[in-house]
C-alpha cells in the first residue's frame, strides 16, 4: 500500500470509508435489535411462524451443505492457479523487496515466492470472502424477514403505521447488510493488495456471483415448486382458498417467499453491488497505472460511502401515521430523499477531491437518474394503472390464449425500451469521456452502475417489504386473526407487490451495466496478461470475423438454454410437490380439518428438489466459458460474453416484465374487473399468472447472476486461455473433462417432468 | 463483359446456366398445364372453390396496389442515389471508354455519364426486378395452389396416388418458379454488369426481401386473423366444428392458408434463395478483383444450375401407388434423390471447372448435409414421435399454464441446438479456408447457404403441399364429399403438416446463413466505398468499444420489437374478425343454415386488416438501420446487424418450434391421447395451439425477410453513411424526417387491440 503513494488525507479517507461500511452494519444491528424487541403475537401465530422459520432455516442449511464441496474445490483451484498464471508485475512490486528502478519488463521476469503466496491466497480467500458475504446477506436477510413477519402481523392488530415500520425496517436490515458488506469487502481487498488487487477482486466477485446464482436458482425453484404445487392441487383441484391450512404445501409456499424473494433477492442484489465496485476498482487501477493519478480508484469507494450514508438517512425517514396510511408515499419519500442526499454527497466529494473533473460525477448522477427512469419504465409495463396491464386484463375475456399472447407482446416490447435506456446510459459515459481511451469510458460505465445502485439500501428494503407483508398476511390467515388486521396486511401486501416489481427492473439494469463494464475489463485484463507473456495483444473483438461471430452466436444461446432448463426444473419440482399434496389429501380426516397436514414433508420436498437442480446449472455456468475459450480462443470468448449479455438482458427483462404484468392483470380482475374472482376471465388470468411465475421468480432473476458468473469465469480463465494457445494433450484432456462435466450436467437438467396424474 | 476476360467456354457455360433457369420455368409451365387439365369436381366443390379463389386473388391485388407507392418512391431514391454515392471504378471500367493502363486510383477520379446512367438504372431496375420476381413467385405460386386444391379434392374421390401427385406437383410449380427466377435474375444481372454488378445485385436482393417481408407479414396477419377469429367465435363460443359453413370466417380461413402458407412462404424462400446468390456473387467478385480468377464468381451460378436440374428430377420422382399409400416415403425419396444428384453434380462441376480446388465443393456439400441435419432437428422438436411434443402433450393434463410452460421450455432449448448447427456450418467454412483472408471464409459461408438451398425446389413443393392438402380437405368438408375422399385428404393433410414443419427450420437456417454472409459483405463493401472516398478503412467491428456495443445491443432489440408488434397486429386483426363473425351469427336464419353467411365480407376484413399493418412495419424496417447508421456510424451499424442476426435467429427458431410443437401436441390429443377431443387436456392443448399460431405463422416467419431487409438497407446506405460523417444541417434534417417516420409507424403499430365483448 505504501508503494501506491497515497497521501495522508487519502489514507484517512480510506479508513473513513471502512468506517462508513461498518456504520452501515451497525445500523443493521441496531434495527435488528429494535425489531426483535417487538412482540410476536398470539400463540397460534407463533405456532405457524415456527413452522415457517424452521423450514426457511432448514432450507438454507441444506443449501449450504450441498454447496460446500464445490466451494472447496473452487477454493483450491483458484489458489493453485498461480502455478499456471504468473503473478502480475504489480504484485511483485507490492509484495517483494525489488531493487529500485526496475523496468516493467524486468519486473515481469522477477519472481519472488512472497508475491506468489500473497496472490494465491488473494485469489482463493477473496473468493471465500465474496461467497460468505453473499451467503451471509442472504441468510441474515432471510432470518430477519422471518423474524419481522410475525411481528408485522402482530403489529397490524394495533396500528397501520407500526406494521409498516416493522415490515420496512426488517427489509432495511438486509439492505444495510448488502451495502455494508459490499463496501467492506472491496475496501479491505484494496487496502491489502493496492494496485495488485484485480486478481483478488475477481475472486471476490466470482464468489459472490456464484452464491447469488445458487441462491436465485435454488430459492426460485423452491418457491415456485411450492407456489405452483399449492395452487394447482389446492386451488384448482380441491377448490380451496389461498393459504388454507389443510393444504400441505401452504407453509412451504410461505417459506418459499422468504428463501426466494428475501434470501435469493438479497444475494443477487449484493452480487450486483459487489461486481460494480469490483469492475470500477479494476478499471480505476488500470487508469491509475497509466496516469499515476489515484483519484480514479478512490472515487468509487467514496461514492459508495456516500450511498451508505444516504441510504441510512433515507430508509430511516420512511414512516406514516395511522390516519393517512400512505405506505407508498412514505416509501417513495425515503427513496427520493436518498437520491437527493446521494447526488449532493457526490457533488461534495467531486468538489473536494476530484479537482474540478466533474465527469465521474456526471456518470454517477446519470446512474441515479437512470435508476429512476427504469423504475418508471418497469412501473409502466407492470403496473395496474397503465395500459399494458390493462390491455392484458382486457384480453382475459377471450380466454387463456389471448391472455398469454398479449402478455408476450407487451413483454417483448418492454425489453426494447429497457435496452434503449441502458444504451443511453452507455451513451452518457461515451459523451462524458469523449476522446479519451476506452478504459475511461468503461470506467464511466462502471460509475453509472455504481450510481444506479446508490439507492440499493432503499431498493432492498422495498424489495424485502413485499414478501414480509405477504408472509404476515399468510400468518394472519392461518392463525385466524381479526378482519381489521387482515385488511391492514392486505394493504401492505398490495404496496409490497408494486415495490417488488419496480425494484426488479433496476436489479436487471444494474446487472447489465455491471456486465458491460466487466466485459470491458475482459479486454483490458486479457491484454495485461498477453503483455506479461510477451504475446501480441488483442486489438479488437471483431464480430465481422466469422470465428468471432460464432462466439457471439453461441453466447447468445446460453440464456435461452438456461431459461428453458430452469422452467423445466420448476415444472419438475412442482410435479413432485403436487404428488405430495395429493397424497396428503387422501389421509383420512385431513380434508375435514381433524388431522394436521405434514407441512415439514412439503418443505423437505421443495428443499430437495431445489438441491438437485442447483449443481448441474452451476457446473454448466462454470464450464461453458472455459470450453468456448479453449475451443475458440480469447477473442471469440469476448464476443461470446457480448452475445451472452445482449441476449440475457433481453430475455431477463422479458421474463420479469411479462410475469409481473400477468400477475397484476390477474389482480385487476380479482379486484372486480370483468366479473372478478371465479369468472372465466379470472381463470384466464390465473393461467397467465401461473405461466409468469417461473419466468419472473426463477428463470428471469437467475439470469443476472448467471451472466455475471460466466463473465467472471471468463475473466479468471482468460490468462490460462492465452497461455495455452494450442490444444496440447494435457489441455485437450482438460477440455474433454469439462465437456464431460457439461454433458453430465445437461443430462441431469433435462430429466423429464413427471406428472403424477390418475386418469 | 468482354473486359472480364471470360473464356469462350465460360461464356457458353453462362448461357447454359441461363438456359437451365429457363428450363426450370418451362417445367413449371408444363406442370401447370398438367394440373389445369384435371377436373374440378362437383358443382358444389366449384362453388366453394370460387369463393376461395376470388378471395385469394382479391387479397393479392389489394396488397399489390397498397405497396405500389412505396415501391415507386424506393425506385426513385435508389436511382437518384448515384448523385450522392459515386459509381465504382469497376463500373467506370465496364461502361466507359477509358484509356488503357489507368491505375485504380486514376479510375476513381475518372467520371463518365455512361457509367453513372448504367449504375443508376441498375440500382433502380434491379430493385424492381427483385420485387416483381418475388411478387410473381408469390402470386403464381398461390394461384396454382388454388387451382390445385379443388382438383386434389376431386382426385381424392378416385385415387390416393393421383391426389398426392396433383397436390405435390401444384407445389412444385412454385418451387420451380422460385429456383428458375432466382437463378435467372442473378445470372442476367451478372451478364450485364460484370464486375460492377454488386450495386445492382444489392438492389435485386432488396426488392425481393422487401416484398417477401410484406407478403410474410400481410399473409401471416390475414391467415391468423381468420384462423383465430374463426376458432374463437366458431369453435369456442358457438360450439361449431372446424370448417362449418355457417361460420363467416371459414372461407377467409381457407384463403388465409393460400396467402400465408403459399404466397408468403414462396416469396420468403425466393428471397433466401436470391440473397444467398447475391452475397455469393458479391463476395466472388471481391475475390476475383484480388486474384483475377473468375471461377469464384461462376461456381455459385453453376452450383445453382445443378440444383435446378436435380430439383426437376427429384420432384418428378415423387409418386406412390394406391396400395402402399406412402406419401411421406415418396416425398422423402424425391428429396434424397435430389440431394444425391446435387452432390454428384457439384462434384462434376468442381472436377471439370475448379481445377482441383475442392474447398468450395466442400462448403456446398456441407450445406446439403446441414439442411438435412436441421430438418432432423426440427422434426425432433416438433414431431409427434419424439419426446418434446409428447412432453407438451403430457403437460396438457395440468391445464393451459403447464402446456404453455413446457412449450416455452422446449422452444427455448431448441433454439440452442439450431444455433449450434449454424455455428458448426460457419465452422466448416473456416476450417476449409483456414489461413485465407476473411473474404474467402465469408464466401464459403455463402456457398454453404447455397448448398443448403439446393433442394429448394423440393422444399417449396413440400411446404406448399401442406396448405394445398388442407384446402382440399376444407373444400371436401364444405361441399359434403364422401367419407372415403375426406379420409384420403386427412391423410395427405397430416403428411402436409409434417413436411411444412420440417422445411420451416431450413428456411430459417438458410436465412441466417445468408444474413451472416451479407453481414460479411457489409464489411468488405463499406471498405470499398471508404477506399473510393479516400478515407481510412474500417479495421474491425470491435464490440469491446462501448459505442459499438450500443449498436450490438440496439440491434438485438429489433426482433423483439417486431415480434411484439406482430403478435399485437394479429390480435388486433383477429378482434375485428371476431366482431364480424359475431355480427353475422345474429343474422336471422343463419344459424339454422337457411341464410348463407357473407364470406366475402370476412375476407375483406382480413385483407384490410393486413394492409393497415404492412406499411408501418415496412417503414420501421427501412428507417431503423439508417437512423442507427447516421447516429452511431458505420462500425456500430455493423454491430447492430450482428446483434440483429443473433437475436432474430434465436427468436425466430423459438417461435417456429414452440408453435409447431404446440400444434402437434394438440393433434396428439385429438388422435385420442389423454381423453381426446373435448377433454380438459384438449382444451389446454387448444390454448397452446392458439398461442403458437401467430408465433409460428406470422411473427416467426416474418423474422427472416425482416433481418434481410435491414441488412440490405444497411449495405445500400453504408456508402452514404461513410460519406456524411458529420451531422450537417441537411443530414440532420434527413435524420429527423426518418425519426418522425419511425415514430409515426411505431404509433400505428401500437394501436390498442379492441375486443368486442358484450358483458
Amino acid at each position: 500500500m505504501s508503494r501506491m503513494g497515497l497521501s495522508q488525507g487519502e489514507i484517512l479517507a480510506l479508513w473513513a470509508v471502512l468506517g462508513v461500511a461498518i456504520l452501515g452494519l451497525l445500523y443493521a444491528v441496531y434495527l435488528a435489535r429494535q425489531i426483535l424487541s417487538k412482540d410476536k403475537g398470539t400463540p397460534e401465530m407463533q405456532l405457524v411462524w415456527q413452522d415457517i422459520k424452521a423450514g426457511a432455516q432448514a432450507y438454507l442449511r441444506t443449501q449450504f451443505r450441498s454447496l460446500l464441496p464445490l466451494m472447496g474445490i473452487l477454493f483450491l483451484l483458484l489458489g493453485l492457479s498461480v502455478l499456471v498464471v504468473p503473478v502480475s508485475p504489480e504484485a511483485v512490486e507490492t509484495f517483494c523487496r525489488v531493487p529500485e528502478g526496475l523496468s516493467r519488463q524486468e519486473l515481469m521476469q522477477y519472481a519472488c515466492s512472497n508475491a506468489t503466496w500473497w496472490i494465491a491466497a488473494g485469489r482463493a480467500f477473496s473468493f471465500l470472502l465474496g461467497a460468505s458475504f453473499s451467503f451471509a446477506v442472504g441468510y441474515f436477510g432471510m432470518l430477519m424477514a422471518v423474524e419481522g413477519n410475525v411481528r408485522v402481523a402482530s403489529a397490524a392488530r394495533r396500528s397501520f403505521s407500526e406494521a409498516l415500520t416493522i415490515a420496512y425496517r426488517s427489509g432495511t436490515i438486509t439492505g444495510m447488510l448488502t451495502v455494508g458488506l459490499g463496501l467492506l469487502g472491496g475496501t479491505i481487498i484494496f487496502m491489502i493488495y493496492g494496485k495488485s488487487a484485480p486478481d483478488a477482486l475477481l475472486g471476490f466477485g466470482f464468489g459472490g456471483s456464484l452464491i447469488a446464482l445458487f441462491m436465485r436458482v435454488g430459492g426460485g425453484i423452491f418457491t415456485k415448486a411450492a407456489d405452483v404445487g399449492a395452487d394447482l392441487v389446492g386451488k384448482v383441484e380441491a377448490g380451496l382458498e389461498e393459504d388454507d391450512p389443510r393444504n400441505a404445501a401452504v407453509i412451504a409456499d410461505l417459506v418459499g417467499d422468504n428463501v426466494g424473494d428475501c434470501a435469493g433477492m438479497a444475494a443477487d442484489v449484493f452480487e450486483s453491488f459487489e461486481v460494480t465496485i469490483v469492475s470500477a476498482l479494476i478499471l480505476g487501477i488500470a487508469i491509475t497505472a497509466q496516469t499515476g493519478v489515484l483519484k480514479w480508484i478512490l472515487f468509487p469507494l467514496f461514492v459508495r460511502a456516500v450511498g451508505v450514508i444516504s441510504s441510512i438517512i433515507g430508509t430511516y425517514l420512511v414512516r406514516t401515521d395511522d390516519e393517512k396510511r400512505d405506505a407508498m408515499g412514505a416509501i417513495n419519500f425515503g427513496y427520493y430523499a436518498s437520491a437527493v442526499i446521494s447526488v449532493l454527497g457526490f457533488g461534495l466529494v467531486s468538489y473536494l477531491y476530484m479537482g474540478g473533473d466533474w465527469r465521474p460525477f456526471g456518470a454517477t448522477v446519470a446512474g441515479v437518474v437512470l435508476a429512476i427512469a427504469i423504475e418508471k419504465l418497469t412501473e409502466y409495463f407492470t403496473g395496474t394503472e397503465h395500459s399494458p396491464v390493462q390491455d392484458i386484463a382486457d384480453s382475459t375475456r377471450y380466454g387463456a390464449a389471448t391472455t398469454i399472447l398479449s402478455g408476450l407482446a407487451e413483454g417483448y416490447e418492454s425489453t426494447v425500451w429497457q435496452a434503449l435506456v441502458i444504451a443511453l446510459s452507455i451513451g452518457v459515459a461515451i459523451f462524458l469521456f469523449h476522446g479519451e481511451p476506452y478504459v475511461y469510458i468503461l470506467y464511466a460505465v462502471a460509475m453509472t452502475g455504481i450510481g444506479m445502485l446508490t439507492m440499493t439500501g432503499n431498493n432492498v428494503s422495498m424489495d424485502s417489504f413485499g414478501p414480509i407483508a405477504d408472509n404476515a398476511g399468510g400468518i394472519a390467515e392461518l392463525a385466524g386473526l381479526e378482519e381489521e388486521a387482515i385488511k391492514v396486511l392486505d394493504e401492505l401486501d398490495a404496496v409490497g407487490n408494486t415495490t417488488k416489481a419496480i425494484t426488479k427492473g433496476v436489479a436487471i439494469a444494474s446487472a447489465v451495466i455491471a456486465a458491460v463494464s466487466l466485459f470491458g475489463s475482459f479486454f483490458t485484463d486479457t491484454n495485461l496478461v498477453l503483455e506479461r507473456l510477451g504475446k501480441p495483444l488483442l486489438e479488437s473483438i471483431n464480430v465481422a470475423d466469422p470465428l468471432i461471430f460464432i462466439g457471439l452466436l453461441v453466447g447468445g444461446t446460453i440464456p435461452w438454454l438456461f431459461g428453458g432448463l430452469m422452467i423445466r426444473a420448476v415444472s419438475r419440482a412442482a410435479g413432485e410437490m403436487i404428488a405430495e399434496v395429493r397424497r396428503q389429501f387422501r389421509i383420512p380426516g385431513l380434508m375435514e380439518g381433524r388431522v394436521k397436514p405434514d407441512y415439514a414433508r412439503a418443505v423437505e420436498i421443495s428443499t430437495q428438489a431445489a438441491q438437485k437442480e442447483l449443481l448441474p446449472l452451476g457446473v454448466m455456468a462454470i464450464t461453458v466459458p472455459i470450453i468456448v475459450g479453449l475451443l475458440l480462443r480469447a477473442e471469440a470468448l469476448g464476443a461470446f460474453l457480448a452475445g451472452l449479455i445482449v441476449s440475457g438482458q433481453l430475455l431477463a427483462v422479458f421474463m420479469a416484465n411479462s410475469g409481473g404484468a400477468w400477475d397484476n392483470a390477474k389482480k385487476l380482475i380479482e379486484d372486480g374487473l370483468h366479473g372478478g374472482k371465479g369468472s372465466e376471465a379470472h381463470k384466464a388470468g390465473v393461467v397467465g399468472d401461473t405461466v409468469g411465475d417461473p419466468l419472473k421468480d426463477t428463470a428471469g432473476p437467475a439470469m443476472n447472476p448467471m451472466i455475471k458468473v460466466i463473465n467472471l469465469v471468463a475473466l479468471i480463465i482468460a490468462p490460462m486461455i492465452v497461455r495455452f494457445d494450442r490444444l496440447t494433450p494435457p489441455v485437450l484432456l482438460f477440455l474433454l473433462i469439462l465437456l464431460a462435466a457439461f454433458i453430465w450436467a445437461l443430462r441431469i437438467s433435462k430429466r423429464p417432468v413427471r406428472y403424477d396424474v390418475e386418469e
